[in-house]
């Protein structure tokens, strides 16, 4: 019997995993970063030594000690229904407005199964998360995109998009993977209002919304919707970034008749997230997420401003960046017509890595952007690594005045 | 702004989550044994008291000391690196032959959405595993169901489907859910051959390959097809069954090129499995999974003779069953024209609960059938929830005879 070759196997795959369901160029140059030696920027990684291991381990001892059983059996679809309540206060909503899922990841796979027929439009900005275009990508949606900057929203190409009749809109108010942008207040009104009038379900992805480093946080899509009364707003939330990703516990608010359909997609999907998991999230969260919380603003907020500093110390007066309030990234601007995959190669070679932005444009463009994250590096690191940065954006200009 | 309706959510709706992902009438049923004072057979739940709970705070206790940062951040997406070594010895292929998953329903839903091209041909066992439909009904197959009974399947049934071009075959060969009936030598390779003959993938779905209560296990259809050297199994199986369900792991061995396509599907899904938990299985699992899968045996064995004898001490003769020699379901089958539901609601009247076996048969049929889980009542539960339904099937045999 003869062995199957790969093209035998390659033939098999769906539509959907030849066509949509790729590796990019830019995983692939991602992989180039973990040579030793290599000051990274690039991966959107929380910083370890602030995770609350002492909580968790007391935690887990606790847990195992006093619930095995619950911990370690099947457990409902739903989630761990002491954690449901829990968020389900935080939102001021019902339990049953509440999903648990194994990372913010998975709950954009699952509105991507509920809600995407192939060849429907979905309003992203631009740039956006790639790991949501990659969620969405197997359902086969055609993306519209609406271009977000410092300024906010383009309200115009935003209305635009919601006469096409699109799906949904994705919109990562707060602190944005990857520009590191906050809608401001009346974006945010403009953004929900704008939703709501023309029936566009308005899905608010956010990930950073604890992680404000000063100022009072802005209300969310969520509850400027609930405000107004329309439930048009799906929310979806992580612990990912205040207490560890490992755990890969996430949830998303919703209507109940949404909230019932993603239960029957998760239940298929994988079954449920793990209760342990939940029940070590619960035990630190209810104990309070306040100090925990504190401890990341203050090291992000630090080395936000000491990779500001380094960028004006060290990159050519052509490139323009970003100052966040929040969050763990910085946006970077090349000249127009410069590529970022361009200074990635010089920086690999000066080990230092980031990730050029083209991928987090869904229809193309960004070419000229790169995101830098300052949430995990050292002072050290971030000091020496932004500095190597600069001599291979130095080398890059001199290129190309040539 | 008016509050969208119930409906307006619906409308939003993909046609794959309209049609095909619903919530079935059966598991409306079963939310009837979440009463008090029920005896249930129908969960396929692991006995808990079997949790290897001590050997896991350990092992929790050790990973949150000595590897907090690689437990608690983001990991790869292939999975933590010395499990996947792990699994690929015991399977004696390499590591990146090898993908953890979420659980076996997460391997089952990856595999749909990287092979499952809507109007695509499965073939299916009937029965077959009803959680492996509902995670391949969003992607809109059609099912060709051969038929599986204690003498095998259907050998000229499946090769009449074989003709129809499916896209793979999915079958359950060692103590089926819900069956419980293992296939045997013949049949086994006798499925591996006609599959390869084909050129149709053969999906093996070996939960409870570990669960042999007494004699030598028979070759998997994976180390069948590896020996014939053609390379077409795709091996599913999990940590569910001999460990803990709780934590949510599992693993795929393919051929690399397939690992590759569902590594790009996983991370669009949910990144990857959570490290702490990869880290806890391997702890256990590297220590010798030998006697824990002993005791496990020891009681499932000890269980199904109790079941099996209550079974003839109060089972009407008109309703015939088997005695499987390992995992953890028995089948039953009525008299033709007798309803397994009907026999469910007196039933549940007298406290005591099963799952009907109609939902796992993908083309309709089995009305008739029902399945008994053993694993994790205790013995006088087993007595008890026996003679109850024993009680039940005569008064529905004596409206039926009348």
């Amino acid at each position: 019997m003869a062995q199957h070759s790969d093209s035998f196997w390659e033939g098999c795959f769906s539509g959907r995993a030849k066509q949509r369901i790729r590796s990019s160029a830019i995983r692939e140059l991602l992989k180039l970063t973990r040579q030793p030696g290599i000051i990274s920027f690039s991966g959107g990684l929380p910083a370890p030594e602030l995770f609350p291991v002492e909580a968790l381990a007391a935690a887990s001892e606790r847990i195992l000690r006093d619930k095995p059983s619950e911990a370690l059996q099947y457990g409902p679809t739903e989630g761990y229904p002491e954690l449901c309540e829990w968020i389900a206060e935080q939102h001021q909503v019902e339990a049953d407005e509440v999903l648990i899922v194994s990372g913010s990841q998975q709950g954009l796979d699952l509105l991507g199964k509920v809600f995407i027929h192939p060849g429907d439009q979905v309003v992203v900005e631009s740039p956006t998360y790639m790991g949501a275009l990659q969620a969405f990508n197997p359902y086969e949606p055609d993306y519209v995109s609406v271009s977000l900057s410092e300024a906010g929203l383009d309200l115009d190409a935003l209305e635009k998009a919601l006469k096409s009749g699109p799906k949904f809109i994705y919109a990562l108010p707060t602190f944005q993977n990857p520009s590191g942008v906050l809608l401001n207040l009346e974006g945010r009104h403009k953004l929900v209002e704008l939703a709501a009038q023309y029936g566009v379900p308005l899905l608010e992805d956010d990930a950073y919304a604890a992680l404000y480093f000063s100022g009072k946080p802005l209300p969310t899509l969520f509850e400027l919707d609930r405000e107004m009364g329309s439930n048009n707003v799906i929310r979806l939330s992580t612990f990912s970034k205040t207490l560890t990703p490992g755990l890969r516990v996430a949830w998303i608010v919703a209507p109940k008749v949404v909230i019932r359909k993603l239960v029957q997609a998760k239940q298929g999907t994988d079954l449920h997230t793990p209760s342990f998991n939940q029940m070590l999230v619960y035990e630190v969260a209810k104990a309070g997420l306040g100090p925990q919380i504190e401890r990341i603003r203050a090291k992000y907020e630090r080395n936000r401003d000491i990779m500001h500093a380094a960028l004006g110390a060290n990159l050519p007066s052509q490139i323009a960046w970003n100052r966040p309030e929040g969050g763990m990234f910085l946006w970077l601007r090349l000249p127009e017509g410069m590529a970022a995959t361009e200074l990635f190669k010089r920086s690999i070679e000066q080990k230092v890595a980031f990730v050029p932005g083209e991928p987090f444009h869904a229809n193309g463009g960004g070419e000229n952007t790169l995101r830098l994250s300052f949430s995990q590096p050292t002072e050290a690191q971030i000091r020496e690594g932004i500095a190597r940065l600069g001599q291979a954006a130095e080398s890059l200009m001199v290129t190309a005045s040539r």
